[in-house]
């Protein structure tokens, strides 16, 4: 597998060279973005790389997220990946070849995963591979992780020398202590199902139910209002670090306000009217 | 189901209304209370309103949980429902209906789950049915939760236009991030066996073995001193939200202080003294 | 249980008088050391107290913990037990006797475990048997926690009117709150499986299958860097309870500085050579 990796981080950097060279820094090099009822999926389409989050592949994965993000059509985001690795994390090569971009793709990462949370949508990892290092950083950090019985995931970096210290602050805030500390100190991979078992996967799948599975997920988000979903979804995660008490004095404003809003009134009355709800889906 | 609910919320407002206009406010009229050996069984009662949280409910529930409490006779609290639903939640067309007490409704159910955390005697959540938005917060609120194979959970709200802000502050805290986000997100509900897996629910039995199962629980604590019973508990929510450093410091002293209680000499005397101990029950 | 439990207190009680009048404290009494290939397996081996935490056993095993564990050779420590009872935590006689050591005795307790974080390298606790009580909190607090189906953890300190206060602090941290409350509140065990699904067990194994699982997790760390390991360790703990913006931005300055040690530069480019690195093990 390392030696895989390895191969496929001398190909990626071979690309990033060139693209550099050329200047070109397309997403269509590296995603594959469609969006239809509302539902945009961004797919990592660099198998050669292992959809390595190299500096170009995150630019392009950032920008494809934040696109006409205040569209009231858009109502979620699908993250999947072509490839049997869903994402081997950052190019080290990359690292290696350009010590002086660091810090920056570190910060890159760490953008895009505050931004999840930020975003008024919620963003599904839809994983079916091997999702390893900051690949399944990125993962365990979308708002709801669905992934199939042979998905793997993984935070190997020691293995190399790099300990996976920014994955451990997202698979530790996921899964119980015991498991992201034999994650990160021993390297080995987890099935999907004991990803599941452990918290990382909202849920595990056959393969062949994966797209029924995300589609029932993004249909059930489809038919809600998008303000009311992005109202509760910012304070859903305001919430997270507070001690019970605070959270609830604050949950308990939230829902009155909740119930001001415009969706909110139609919600409630279309309800009680038994007939369906016409949002306008803006605050 | 959204259509049964609403069904369900028209009754209940009538009878809401008739119970105001005759100026009742009766527990048996949503509650059966009994007591024996110690255990104090509230069942919900209300099934013709899906046994949902109106105002009249909670102030039932909430005097039922607190009367009596510092009677050394008490020493558990379980809380069950009738019918199939176990609890719909609040009552939404109470909320419509009589807007300005939305801040009441809201905090009550806050008063009730924080008091479950201050009561001196563990409370059980008794659960064979569906626990829905402010049903699936309660039911969470618990010391412990038993729930059967067949119940389901789900924190629906945003299907109506009110996000359920306070039930995710409780299902957030005892559930993995991507499992409580997909819950609030997405309004689905999960199985009985998904909210054991998730932490949701302490264990998740076959319907015939519920009874059994609560038994062994209410059992277990019945044998045991209230007096030490009340201290652990009260530390073990102090310390949930400390600094591990802090907790063990904070703990170990609790340890010596607990070793000075009369029950506690007791126990252990006659555990070196092979006999059963006779408790006093009192601080 | 208690039973059985009170005789070996009692035995175990005249053994540590025992060894108080003859002024022995040798860890050999208590402990089983034997380290080969970087691996320090510490097996508890006073099957007689049922490995009970005595003084002397806590000294004995801190000490063995602790010794040379600067020495680049000490790569991972397993912690083990002889007999059916892993530990069945500390010795209430012992307490009973000599009230005046109480504070001593949860003060050692919590050296031991908060040091087991602070140690430079991986914990795993191999339970093949009864955790009980401080036995179970031990368990529950090394980095890495292995055990067989047949294992079983419990907190029934209660029962003999001391609530499990420490071991609470250990469970509720790698537990769902709905299922360490019962625990603490009930006393009763739970399975091996129902602590790998809560979280407080990494993975459970077929009792046949525990020394092939534990040698896959020591080799896995022995063939990294130990100033790896250890440095990512450390902020592994560190940035458990900070919020997840303050714990990214500190990440990524951790994920810079790891990139200018030693081994990392050797890791990376032995990784991109194709060939086995070679660790210096140091800072």
């Amino acid at each position: 597998m390392l030696r895989n990796i390895a191969n496929s981080y001398r190909i990626s950097q071979r690309l990033a060279s060139n693209a550099a060279a050329s200047g070109s820094n397309n997403a269509k090099d590296y995603l594959l973005v469609k969006e239809s009822d509302g539902v945009r999926e961004i797919t990592l389409n660099h198998p050669k790389t292992l959809n390595s989050l190299s500096l170009e592949m995150m630019s392009a994965l950032h920008e494809a997220m934040l696109k006409n993000v205040n569209n009231i059509n858009l109502r979620c985001v699908v993250l999947a990946a072509n490839g049997k690795v869903w994402s081997a994390g950052h190019n080290l090569k990359e690292l290696q070849a350009n010590p002086e971009i660091k810090k920056d793709v570190f910060q890159k990462l760490t953008d895009i995963i505050l931004d999840i949370r930020k975003l008024p949508v919620p963003v599904i990892a839809k994983v079916n591979g091997f999702a390893a290092a900051a690949g399944c950083q990125l993962a365990a950090s979308c708002d709801i992780v669905v992934c199939t019985m042979s998905s793997k995931f993984s935070t190997p970096g020691a293995g190399v020398g790099i300990f996976c210290s920014t994955p451990g602050v997202a698979i530790s805030r996921v899964m119980p202590r015991p498991k992201s500390a034999y994650m990160l100190m021993t390297g080995l991979p987890i099935s999907g199902v004991d990803a599941y078992v452990a918290g990382l996967a909202t849920k595990v799948v056959p393969e062949d139910e994966l797209d029924k599975e995300i589609d029932e997920i993004t249909q059930s988000i489809r038919i809600k209002s998008r303000a009311v979903i992005s109202f509760g979804k910012k304070f859903y995660y305001e919430q997270l670090n507070m001690p019970v008490e605070e959270a609830y004095l604050q949950a308990g404003a939230k829902m009155c306000d909740n119930l001001e809003m415009t969706d909110c009134r139609e919600g409630i009355t279309s309800f009680i009217e038994k007939r369906k709800p016409t949002w306008k889906h803006e605050d």
